[in-house]
């Protein structure tokens, strides 16, 4: 557990582990520059003091332990608050071996500093007030982002992002809060400071915001996580193979044995920025196998869950009219508004005019071979379509962090018992109360009100060294 | 190959690959500024010219392109001379995603850098003065050391190194040569400008510092490549069993049919700053299998080269005077001056001191259990006391790389024959163009000569981002 208390000095490896050209490393606290100062050789040998040093300046030399040459280095020195944790900052730029890094590490150590815990830089960020706690957490997202669109909920929530609508609704919230607490102050009076109709109407109006924060959520976590896409069909037909060659390496397990797939195997690609989760699925059949039958569970399971379903077809075996039956008794199965792209694999031994004329009646239909890998664009056409149509869009005020969701599901609810009391003209003493609530959990997003198991808990979940 | 001609501005990773806190993207050359101008913003968003910015200064903002927000980073300007490669130097820390990565270095050749080749920093460090030949190859080798000694090394070379000595004999070399070369423009007249005994004296001054400096490569290369340590011993005493303990993993095969180990196994150990290969062989015995026989054939190769011989015996199945003879009957297949350690293993079912009685005529014998890690550290220290005995020692004029030794052994061909045709009164003819060779050879080295082929061999070893 982090002591947020603490002020002394800490030093992680800020850069990938391995072997590069460069590594840095990165010292924060009041004795940073100190202990800069002890290691650190001009290249004509003279030691430095760096405690009148300029602020985001470098400075070329060695790094020397106990007389001895450790490396030829790049120092940069920030003075705090103009730095990243807000402290005083030194970053050293030594050679990527592994070996070095170490070394300097150590002396590091050797002169004072302490390992820095997983997150800890950035929780000084924060303790410092150099970023609210949904921007400290962005960071996290940031790193881990790795498709285009999280990239950008990460950035646009590191940089401010919704924490100026959840601050302006703190700020009403803290208004409105005001007013019932001065009748209650002047409970024997009997005066009003606010119409009830009013007050109603504002709580209504911030709980529409937190609604629609809350509903963004949805569209926020899949982008971050992936969109699911089952791919589904009978057994047989191709769908391992067509996740293989969607994957163009061989992850999944394939046989020519009907009920070869069991566990749902799932594989992520970025698709036009976006991030995709595979899912293949068991075949779907009649079956008496024990095993088996829980696979074509799964598959039901994971078919609610997914928006876009790829339903995977042999050409060879399959009529229109089969074809039709098969998709209305899938359509039963999934979510109002989810879409099934019905695929016909196994194209390659037949026309393709032939094939379009065949299945005409089905909408959105696709011919490929997963065997050899014809046409497999259009499956990614397809997706993109499915994400650009509206299925997901990236807004401004988009909630992507499950603590924030968490913490806005329960301030709705303090609005709601609120909200409740206005109408119910229910005491000023509770509805103050269910007040205080609903202001303890927006300020919980941003750390307006923050607990140490909290802070621990959000950035222990960090790399070191940030 | 390298065009090393080429003045244009290259952008490459500096930093390790994968995921961290930060990563560092590097740009080199006339344009670095320039790039670096077009995507940079700073925190109230305006440009930035940077070609009147301060050098060694470090700049916060963002890096935009096209309108559409990257990240947010630490922009560090370099200008040349006062940089790595000696050309104006721009290094961006952004966030350690992959993604950003990537993001960032598309950017940077969409504004015109080219992806930098291996090593072209350091070959442009090379080429703009900022060090020599020798100096350049030892950044390669400073990062990839994993031992104390090899860093050491390393850092020596990077630093100078023997830079120095080569550049004191070129110069008498080439006082000398000036001096034969005068005489044969005077060569009618039939003067001596140097006596030809001062001259002798001079090449065999000459002839022994190379010398000194070709034999310290046994040194410099064990160093850097590690002491190779074989293990040695009959079928079944356990040699695998010992390795895999001093690996602290199962990396050979262990079983009980004598014979298993038929390929020798190599794997690196670092002991107190100093890296060993520990080579497993097969068992030395008489044997009639084909197979095996190659692998004591291999065994016995290996003992020639190896300066430490660890010869492993069964504690239950020797006695002292067997021992004694089968020592003796290795030594003979052995380099004079190579050591052997004694060790007799499956000690664990005996009592030491009685062992330590039965083997006492047995000098610096080492008792231990494999299969149950007794007393493993006695085999360190062993080892350790061999490299600080003086087996191995590194004075400051240590040459490890295989092109010096190579051009110094070629240099040291010269001069033998500069003194052959001194003694034996040759034409100064022959003799100056013996003298050029050797001042060829020597300025290879250090870069004074070179080509553009050798320079692509050497700098595309590196790493790319250096």
């Amino acid at each position: 557990m982090i002591d947020i208390h603490r002020k002394d000095t800490i030093v992680a490896m800020a850069t990938a582990p391995g072997t590069g050209a460069i590594a840095v490393i990165r010292l924060s606290g009041s004795n940073a520059f100190g202990i800069a100062g002890k290691l650190f050789k001009d290249h004509k040998g003279r030691a430095k003091d760096f405690s009148d040093a300029n602020t985001h300046t470098l400075h070329f030399g060695m790094i020397e332990d106990e007389g001895k040459l450790l490396d030829e280095v790049l120092l940069a020195i920030m003075r705090g608050p103009k730095s990243y944790t807000g402290e005083d900052v030194v970053e050293i730029s030594c050679h990527g071996s592994p070996y070095i890094q170490q070394k300097i590490m150590q002396a590091c150590l050797m002169h004072g500093a302490r390992l820095a815990e997983a997150g800890e830089f950035t929780l000084r960020a924060f303790l410092n007030g150099k970023m609210d706690l949904s921007q400290a957490e962005a960071v996290a997202d940031l790193i881990s982002a790795d498709s285009g669109a999280a990239h950008e909920l990460a950035l646009k929530q590191m940089r401010g992002g919704f924490s100026d609508t959840i601050q302006k609704l703190r700020e009403e919230l803290i208004h409105f809060a005001s007013l019932i607490e001065l009748e209650l102050d002047f409970a024997e009076e009997d005066v009003e400071f606010a119409g009830r109709k009013e007050l109603t109407d504002t709580v209504a109006k911030l709980s529409d915001v937190i609604e629609a924060l809350i509903s963004s959520f949805d569209i926020g976590n899949v982008l971050k996580q992936g969109i699911p896409v089952v791919i589904a069909g009978e057994p047989n037909v191709g769908k391992s193979t067509l996740m293989n060659a969607l994957l163009n390496e061989e992850r999944a397990i394939v046989s020519e044995i009907a009920g070869t797939t069991r566990d749902t195997i799932e594989e992520e690609i970025v698709l036009s920025n976006v991030k995709f989760r595979f899912i293949d699925t068991a075949g779907i059949r009649e079956t008496n196998d024990a095993i088996e039958k829980i696979g074509v569970e799964k598959t039901y399971e994971k078919i609610r869950q997914s928006p876009v379903i790829l339903y995977v077809f042999d050409v060879s075996n399959e009529t229109q009219q089969g074809l039709r039956n098969k998709l209305e008794n899938l359509k039963s199965h999934i979510i109002p508004g989810f879409r099934i792209i019905p695929v016909g694999n196994k194209s390659e031994q037949h026309e393709m005019k032939k094939l379009q004329e065949e299945f005409s009646g089905i909408e959105h239909v696709i011919f490929i071979s997963a065997k050899d890998k014809q046409n497999l664009h259009s499956i990614s056409e397809a997706l993109s379509e499915q994400v650009n149509t509206g299925l997901l869009k990236v807004g401004n005020n988009v909630v992507s962090n499950v603590r924030h969701h968490d913490a806005l599901k329960k301030t709705q609810d303090s609005l709601k018992s609120v909200m409740k009391g206005l109408n119910s003209g229910l005491s000023n003493d509770f509805i103050a109360q269910d007040l205080r609530h609903a202001l303890h959990h927006l300020g919980s997003i941003t750390g307006q009100i923050s607990s140490d198991d909290l802070l621990d808990n959000i950035f222990s979940k960090f790399c070191i060294g940030k």
